[in-house]
């Protein structure tokens, strides 16, 4: 049988992981050293669960709190593309925590321009699926003002197509810090009726 | 907010459904007037399940066996693209219960060029979500075989990026027979370092 998926020549690296257990606390999260990813998501992290109600992104889709599958359970962005964004701030940096992952990737160019259904694996068999591009939006925009109040640009502009993909758990397993990400592109080619 | 999905100008419609409630029957499948929409796949159905067990599909990624997320719930193909593959068979139908569909289209073309993470929506609010291209392979051909041992061509050639796609399910409801389909696209854009 042919192949569905295919792998791309070069591997990225597990940054960091962050976790952020209580939602509460809003977008910034706490370092760890590695995660367990569950079908439902990263264990005690507050963005987990198999289903979640839909939000403001979906507006056009959905009525605001229909229940959905969270395809949305995890938060991936790069070390490249949050020096980028810093840089067209005007600023040292965009902390990871500041924007809500769970985990930064290293070695992986262009992480947010990753085609929906790309597969990331990792050492343990744990396996992630994009589902979408993140879209940057106020909350992250609002942190880092704090943090930041000379920015000479927002957040939301600088980070656009930058701001890291969202998926969730096709196989379970603990991804660790410093761990290799192999990656597995679907087949790339236009609709040619969009 | 920017949009993430795009509306395409088009609908297609439910040109039929299927249901398969025991998988010792084979990919042969019975047709129904409306089918529930689960978070688990089609209510009923014997593909449906929160997770199943990786197959050959996927030996690059997984041991045989190994429990992975179910992202092929559902299996969707077009009466266009049916039409096709019998035609390029030299037959003169190729009915969508022996190759295993679960909805059959109507006015979607290509379906199976839609990309990954396209949605499918359906008045009740179902939604369903497009994972990946499904591939033409024995099972089907060994079906179509039996019905049709005057077929010029064989189906896995006839059937290349015309088998449909496969998917699960982002929103419960039901969906029926001559229900309108509203299709929402990903951004689509190639990946630069693939």
């Amino acid at each position: 049988m042919p192949d569905l998926l295919t792998k791309l020549p070069f591997q990225g690296t597990v940054e960091c992981l962050l976790l952020n257990p209580d939602r509460k606390s809003g977008l910034e999260k706490q370092m760890v050293q590695e995660s367990r990813l569950l079908f439902s998501g990263i264990e005690g992290d507050c963005h987990g669960g198999l289903t979640r109600k839909s939000d403001s992104r979906m507006l056009k889709q959905f009525k605001r709190g229909t229940l959905v599958r969270n395809a949305r359970q995890l938060s991936i962005l790069s070390t490249e593309e949050l020096a980028e964004v810093a840089n067209a701030m005007g600023i040292l940096h965009v902390k990871p925590d500041w924007v809500g992952a769970n985990l930064v990737t290293r070695g992986i160019p262009d992480l947010t321009l990753l085609p929906p259904s790309t597969r990331l694996q990792f050492p343990s068999g744990a396996m992630i699926v994009v589902d979408i591009e993140n879209l940057p939006c106020r909350y992250p925009a609002d942190i880092i003002e704090k943090h930041h109040p000379e920015q000479t640009a927002g957040f939301v502009k600088a980070a656009k197509h930058k701001r890291g993909v969202v998926g969730w758990v096709e196989a379970e397993g603990t991804i660790r810090k410093g761990d290799a990400i192999t990656i597995w592109v679907p087949p790339l080619r236009p609709y040619p009726h969009a």
